[in-house]
C-alpha cells in the first residue's frame, strides 16, 4: 500500500501561491513534483522578511516542501527540450502563467499532448484560458474585488472589505488539485489525457456558493451581515465578554434554551418576545442586549467551556498563535516537523485531512534553487560532462 | 469516455452545507449520490425565505441538484438494513454528524467496512473524529472564531470580523471531495478502502496557509492589514474613485511605472520617495494620497479598463449581481440551467473548473424529499408490496 499519488510525476511550472499550493497538495499525497524555476527562482523565494534557510522566504517554505527544483531558461531551446523530456514521462503538468505564455514557449497543451497523450495539463489563471477577459492580469485581491467577495464581509453599509488572507489563491489551488486528481482517476478508465482550466474568478464564485446560489434563485441582492452567521439568528453572533470575544451559534430552539440556562437567564425562554425563532428575529436587538449583559460576567474562554459542555455551539475568538497552540492539533498531526536535527527546523501544515493508512505527509524540506538540476539531468540520461556544460553554459545555480 | 466518477455510488448521510457541498462536487463529476434523509428532511430544505419548488429553500437547491433522495428512519433496524444494502454496493459513504453518531446508528466505519471492505468512508466534523475537542459542537462561524480567521479581516485594530460567507464550510466540503477522490484513485491500485477524517478547524488553518506558514516559521503574530494585499505594497490596495471602488495590484516596479503613466502621474516614478519598492513602503501614506487624488477623476470601471489594457492588475469592486453579469461567465459555462421548460427553472453554479472532455456538470434538478425512496428500494430487490408496506409503515413522503 502507498500514498494515492505514489509513482505519479508532476512537472510544475507554477509560481507565487495558487499553483504551488495545488502541487503542494499533490506532493503531500505522494507525487514527485519537479519544480521548474528560472535562474531568478519563484518570486516567493525571496518574499517576506524572515527566511528559513538558503534565502527562502516563509511563504515559499510553507508550500514547497519535498519538491525538486530544476533551473531552466525556457527561452532557450535546449532547456525547453529538457522540459519536454520531463513531460514525456510525467502524469501532470501544472502552470499558472498568463494565458498564452505556455503556448509561446512551446509548452502548451497541444505540444505536451503530442509528446504524451495521457498528460493531465492544468492551468490556473485569473479569468480562464478562453474568452474576453483572459488577458486581464489578476491576483488574489483583484479577484476578491471583481467577484463580489469584498462586498460581503464587515458590518452592514461598511466599505469594501477584503478577506484578510489570500482566500482565492488557496481555494483555487485546492480546486486545481481536486480537478487534477479527478482527471487522473478518469484516466485510469479511459486512458485519455485531460486539459484542466481553473479560473480564479470562477473559483471565487464557487467558494461563495451559499451566497451566489440563493441570489441566482431569488434575485435578492446579498447584503453584509457583520458577524451574524448564515442563519442570521440574533444568538448566532459575536459578543464581547469580560475578556475577549465569544461567538455563539445557538440557532435551534433547544440550543437557545440551553444558552439561556448556562448564562443564568432562563427567564428569557418564557419572554414572549423571544419565545420562538420568528419572535427572536423580530426582537433581535433587545435579545442581543440581554445576552451581552449576561456574557460580561465571565471570560470568553470560560463561556466557551461552559457552553460547549451543554452542547451550545460557542467559540472564543482567537488569534492564529492561540489557535495553533490548541492541544488537539498535536493529536491531529496537522503540523509536520521537517529538517535534519543538525539543520534549521521547519514546521509546515499538512493537508488538513487524515487517512487511516498511507495518508498525506512529506518529510523533506523545500529545495534550494536548482538543487536537483544535475540529478534530474542525470536521470534523463545526460552524461556528467553534458551536465557540467549545461550548468556552466547558463551560469546557473547548481 | 465518461465523467471521472461515472459508475461510482455515494451514500450520502450529510446535511446542511459542508457535507452536501462535498457530495455536490462528486455529483458534478458524474457520481450517483443517494441522499439519506429523515422524514423531516435535510435542515436546509426549508431554510431561507424564497423557495424553488417542492418547498426547497435556495441554499438547499444550490448544492443538491441531481442527487437521489431516500427517506430512512435510522433509529429503526429495518431502515438501517436498507442503508447497509446501499453501502454494500457503494464506493463512498459521506457523513457530517457529530463524532460517534454513525457508530451508535450501526453505520460507523467499522460496520461499513465489514459490509464493504473497499468503502471510502469520509466524515466531516468540527474538530475531527478523535481527541479532546471532538465533541465540541461547531458550525462555520464558530470555527472562524476559534481558528484565528476572524482576527485577519478588516482594518488594523478593528474588532473581530467574520469572513462574510461560510468560507470554512465551502473549503471543508471541497477538501473532503478532494480527499475522497484521492482515496478512490489510491484504491484503484491497492484495492483497500479508506477512512477519511476532515476537521473543519484543520481545514480553516490550511485555507489560511499563507498566514499560518509564515507564523510557524517566524513566530511573528499576524496583524490585520485592511485591504492591502499580501504584498503589503501601497499600490496594492482599494481606493475610492469618481464612482465605485477600485483595487490596484501594482506590486512590481514595472507595474508601478505603468500605473503612474495611466493615471497621468509619471512624475511619481522619478520622485525619490517612491523610486523603488523599499522607498514606497517607507512613504506609503504619501503615495496613497497621490494615487487617491488621481483616481478621483474617473470611475472604477473606466480605470479598470484603462489599467488592464496596460497590464496593471486592477479590478472594480463589484457586488455579486454585477459579478455574475460579467459576459465571460457565459463563455465559461459556469452557470448551469436546470429544470424542464414547463417547470420552474433553476440556475446553479458548476464546479468552477473546465475539462476538455467529459467535464463537470449535472442536468437534473434537486430531488423532492423521498422522491427516489420507492425506486431505490425496487433496485434493491424489494417487491411492490414490500415497498408499499415500507412507505406506509412510517408514513413517509414518497
Amino acid at each position: 500500500m502507498s500514498q494515492p499519488l505514489h509513482g505519479y510525476r508532476v512537472v510544475d511550472f507554477t509560481h507565487v501561491l495558487s499553483g504551488p499550493i495545488a502541487t503542494h497538495f499533490l506532493r503531500l499525497l505522494g507525487a514527485e513534483v519537479i519544480k521548474i524555476e528560472s535562474a531568478a527562482g519563484d518570486t516567493m523565494r525571496n518574499y517576506g522578511g524572515v527566511q528559513y534557510a538558503d534565502g527562502m522566504g516563509p511563504s515559499f517554505a510553507s508550500v514547497n516542501a519535498g519538491k525538486k527544483s530544476i533551473v531552466l531558461d525556457l527561452k532557450q531551446q535546449d532547456d525547453v527540450a529538457v522540459a519536454h523530456r520531463l513531460i514525456k514521462d510525467a502524469d501532470v503538468v501544472m502552470e499558472n502563467f498568463r494565458p498564452g505564455v505556455m503556448d509561446r514557449l512551446g509548452l502548451g497543451y497541444e505540444a505536451c499532448k503530442a509528446i504524451n497523450p495521457g498528460i493531465v495539463f492544468c492551468s490556473i489563471s485569473g479569468y480562464g484560458q478562453h474568452g474576453a477577459a483572459r488577458h486581464q492580469p489578476a491576483i488574489d485581491q483583484i479577484i476578491q474585488s471583481t467577484s463580489g467577495m469584498m462586498s460581503l464581509s464587515g458590518e452592514p453599509g461598511s466599505a469594501p472589505t477584503r478577506v484578510g488572507f489570500p482566500a482565492v489563491d488557496t481555494y483555487s489551488g485546492l480546486l486545481a488539485a481536486f480537478a487534477v486528481v479527478s482527471a487522473l482517476l478518469q484516466r485510469t478508465r479511459d486512458k485519455q489525457g485531460q486539459r484542466v482550466d481553473v479560473a480564479m474568478f470562477d473559483a471565487a464564485l464557487v467558494m461563495m456558493i451559499s451566497m451566489v446560489g440563493p441570489y441566482l434563485l431569488t434575485g435578492k441582492r446579498p447584503v453584509k451581515q457583520g458577524n451574524r452567521g448564515y442563519s442570521m439568528s440574533p444568538t448566532a453572533d459575536t459578543f464581547p465578554t469580560a475578556a475577549g470575544h465569544l461567538t455563539l451559534g445557538a440557532v435551534r430552539q433547544d440550543q437557545f434554551e440551553r444558552l439561556c440556562r448556562v448564562i443564568g437567564r432562563t427567564d428569557l425562554v418564557g419572554d414572549p418576545r423571544f419565545r420562538d425563532r420568528a419572535s427572536r428575529f423580530g426582537h433581535g436587538d433587545a435579545l442581543q442586549a440581554e445576552v451581552r449583559a449576561a456574557l460580561a460576567h465571565r471570560t470568553a474562554a470560560e463561556w466557551e467551556a461552559l457552553l460547549n459542555a451543554e452542547g451550545v455551539p460557542a467559540g472564543a475568538v482567537r488569534e492564529l498563535p492561540e489557535a495553533l497552540a490548541q492541544p488537539h492539533l498535536d493529536e491531529r498531526g496537522l503540523l509536520l516537523a521537517l529538517g535534519a536535527p543538525d539543520g534549521p527546523g521547519l514546521r509546515i501544515l499538512n493537508a488538513g485531512f487524515r487517512y487511516e493508512h498511507d495518508g498525506p505527509g512529506v518529510d523533506a524540506v523545500p529545495p534550494a534553487l536548482g538543487q536537483h538540476t544535475a540529478e534530474i539531468l542525470a536521470q534523463l540520461g545526460y552524461t556528467p560532462e553534458q551536465i557540467t556544460a549545461f550548468l556552466d553554459r547558463r551560469n546557473r545555480p547548481a
